[in-house]
């Protein structure tokens, strides 16, 4: 076992959450993200949608003193190509972060929306962003934290969809609810607890079986490794063998000094797992962000940067180390622009409270995940225990690792959706490493999965461009002429009825 | 308008639980129920189950400090006709009462388990019978009873079955959940919310479309007076004609002292309102349980009571009051094994703490009722402004008026469910007043409506007579072909898988 055996990554999206166990000696969550959403900010202006504020209850599921306390949730609307009498209205199901973030990046939905003559809503998730339940205070403890969870945000949407099809005079209107990655899975979700809301659910790339012991442990690594052994097996095998040369670096009495020289910091490091974690994260999101066009979702990247950080390493001479090469590979991922002169790896604040995602992660959205000896990374193993005793630490509480599943399902869920439950696209591409937690194959006649080889993270979510691949044309059509059917199912039985 | 005109009597079961209001001035909620339930502590014994107590947590739904706290959940089992190596789960989804109360009434389950092989469990819902999460604090205040609703009472039901599941090693037994009333709801949902627990429902009598405006308000006490007068029009009238002439004794001096006379009370009436209310009760209970048979659901009662009842008052002289006429005929409902020398109209208490249904009909259980000229009963109205208040008052609680139907739907069902979902039997008979808030269309193939015209409520859930009318022989019989067929598919799939 390497030293960071019990090193574990989860991470959902874009939002990096370590392994509580390890968060004191690395990083404050939410660095990175945090900086990424500043700039997202920014772009808010740009958006073709007006912001509205819905007065929230605080939890749906208990009557206590408290419960029915009233906050504002934030949701995004956009009427121009909508078809008032009875058009269909297409919700996106936010998930952990600013709702603008996901309006940008989900432009599939502003794409479609004039063949369909649809209503766009993006509804903000409780507790990021603006719709923060307790203000400044939101992220307190354990007492306010205590409501951020998936069934509280989908009995949110519940709400809000029913209110705001009141308010338009659309009660007949059919809404269909969109969702990447976690929010897929809360669209996922959303139709099968909610099918008297939404008619049908896109979600994309929405490991919904990632959780429990239903897919393999090792899996969510040794995909983002096949990524980069498919692009070259000799940059596969540098990036192995990089782990222990900065292992060694760090048992060296100037190794702090050789790896900040050697990573181009801008100030000397504190630790050299801020390095290793560096690494990590560029070729985790690079794996996930794989897409075939030039794009900038995480960062700016090439098309198919998984490639292109090959290529560099396959290009560099023989002689130099691993570690170096490496180094080389992940700054294409943070400086693809060449526009930073020197890297922070440390220091990053959690200026926006953003760190919601430990929450959930410590309480019900438990995913566990190791490295084997297959992965390209160092040996980890997860231990409940462990989990559990960091998260109490961390945040005064305690895991529900079976929660999901029991609320949820997941175990055999082709033997229980083949007879329940219709209209639900899984996409998945399978460069995502996600994509090993998603639905990989058709469920029934009207659950199904769109797979494609070389597609990355919710890919078919974005907007086209002109470089757009066939196979990525072509699994948008299918979403469409799906929903087209989903839609003309709908207004035929309200017809009947 | 009648002088009650505000007065709503929201029944469901065997619960009496009158709109807030006007509790203050009649009685205690759940005054008959407690009575009730003490005889059935007496039969305990003479059930076959053992009983067990399962680690239950308090609040599913949030991660607040208090929310995992730990209360013991009674349930019931009994396995003597259980093939372990697979056999089937048949679990009641308890309601609101003791859990044994419900076992010794649904001998159905009893009847068929031995050809299903099946395990059979009773879960009792939480605040209800010992199911206590504060003990005797429980009902305290909106502090404990806010933990008291459907939705928690599910999750509890899909936790313990899940793990009784992993502590029996029966993870591929099949679980089917079976309910009436507000248990028939309570299955129904369940089957729509955790379709990878239950295969399927048989929900018996169950008015899940009760709620908000998808069923008339005035239906229920439309359906009462209907079973009257189909039983004799003259009967119909008398009890119609009946609270014109106690409101007039009402104002009459003597008049408390003339009722409790000819109501042959054992102690001197407080209020003239209680003899009412008792009549009233006889007159909706007996409807509700107008089964084929002797039966002692609520109180010993010969078969058809209803017609009983009408028989009694149609011997009667012309000459008599009607008052005196409908005292008759609800004295058959209270003292049909002739016992009562004098009948105690008042002063019962609630020892058994168990108004636990006026909290949930305060907060989620909102289903307004009416009377309406066609009923036999006084005209009455209801108002959300009115009711708001009174559980303000009562329980310093607001009523989530429509939040049953966003949580579980019921508005346009036969559209939704006849493209989503499986596996449902909703029974009804329409001698039941609650049938009118039921399902009684066929919505699917496998999501069907059994419908006795001659039926009342969940009358299919009783044990089996020798005196069983063929229709209700009929209707259990098609039950168990279903469920046979679901089994059957499921077994089926579970190899193919």
């Amino acid at each position: 076992m390497a030293s960071f055996s019990s090193y574990i990554f989860l991470i959902i999206l874009f939002i990096i959450s370590v392994g509580a166990s390890k968060i004191k000696s690395i990083y404050l969550p939410g660095t990175y993200q945090s900086s990424l959403l500043v700039k997202k900010h920014d772009e808010k202006t740009k958006i073709p949608f007006k912001t509205h504020y819905f007065p929230q209850i605080l939890d749906h599921f208990t009557f206590l003193p408290r419960s029915s306390k009233v906050f504002y949730q934030k949701y995004l609307i956009n009427d121009q190509y909508w078809h008032k009498g009875g058009g269909p209205i297409f919700v996106y199901t936010g998930n952990e972060g600013n709702i603008e973030w996901f309006a940008v990046n989900t432009g599939f939905m502003i794409d479609i929306a004039p063949k369909f003559n649809a209503l766009l809503v993006f509804i903000e998730h409780r507790f990021y962003g603006d719709s923060m339940p307790f203000g400044n205070n939101s992220y307190k403890s354990a007492k306010t934290l205590g409501y951020l969870n998936s069934q509280q945000a989908l009995a949110d949407y519940a709400v809000l969809i029913r209110s705001l099809k009141q308010n338009l005079s659309s009660d007949s209107s059919p809404v269909v609810v969109f969702g990447g990655s976690y929010g897929g899975m809360l669209a996922a979700w959303f139709r099968l607890k909610y099918p008297h809301i939404a008619i049908g659910a896109v979600a994309s790339s929405a490991p919904i079986l990632q959780f429990d012991k239903i897919t393999p442990w090792s899996s969510f690594y040794d995909a983002v490794s096949q990524d980069f052994k498919d692009a070259s097996l000799n940059c596969y095998k540098v990036i192995k063998g990089s782990w222990a040369e900065l292992d060694a670096l760090s048992t060296h009495d100037d190794g702090l000094i050789e790896v900040s020289k050697l990573f181009r910091t801008c100030k000397a490091l504190h630790s050299v797992y801020s390095a290793r974690d560096w690494l990590w994260e560029a070729f985790v999101y690079t794996a996930m962000v794989n897409y075939p066009t030039e794009a900038n979702f995480m960062m700016p990247l090439p098309a198919y940067p998984v490639e292109e950080m090959c290529k560099i390493i396959d290009g560099l001479p023989k002689g130099a180390s691993k570690l170096s090469k490496a180094f080389a590979a992940a700054s294409l991922y943070y400086n693809y622009t060449q526009t930073e002169k020197c890297f922070n790896l440390e220091g990053g604040t959690d200026s926006h409270g953003l760190h919601g995602w430990d929450w959930q992660a410590c309480t019900e959205m438990v995913m566990p995940m190791t490295c084997s000896n297959e992965s390209m990374f160092p040996l980890s193993s997860f231990s409940y225990k462990e989990f559990t005793q960091d998260c109490k630490k961390q945040f005064g509480v305690k895991p529900r690792p079976h929660w999901i599943t029991t609320e949820f399902g997941g175990y055999r869920i082709e033997q229980v959706l083949k007879r329940f439950g219709s209209n639900m696209i899984f996409s998945n591409g399978m460069q995502d490493p996600w994509s090993r937690g998603g639905v990989l194959k058709n469920i029934s006649s009207s659950i199904v999965a769109l797979i494609t080889q070389k597609g990355a993270h919710h890919v078919d979510f974005r907007s086209e461009t002109k470089n757009d691949p066939d196979w990525l044309i072509m699994q948008r059509k299918q979403e469409v002429a799906i929903i087209e059917k989903w839609l003309e199912e709908y207004y035929k039985d309200l017809k009947q009825n």
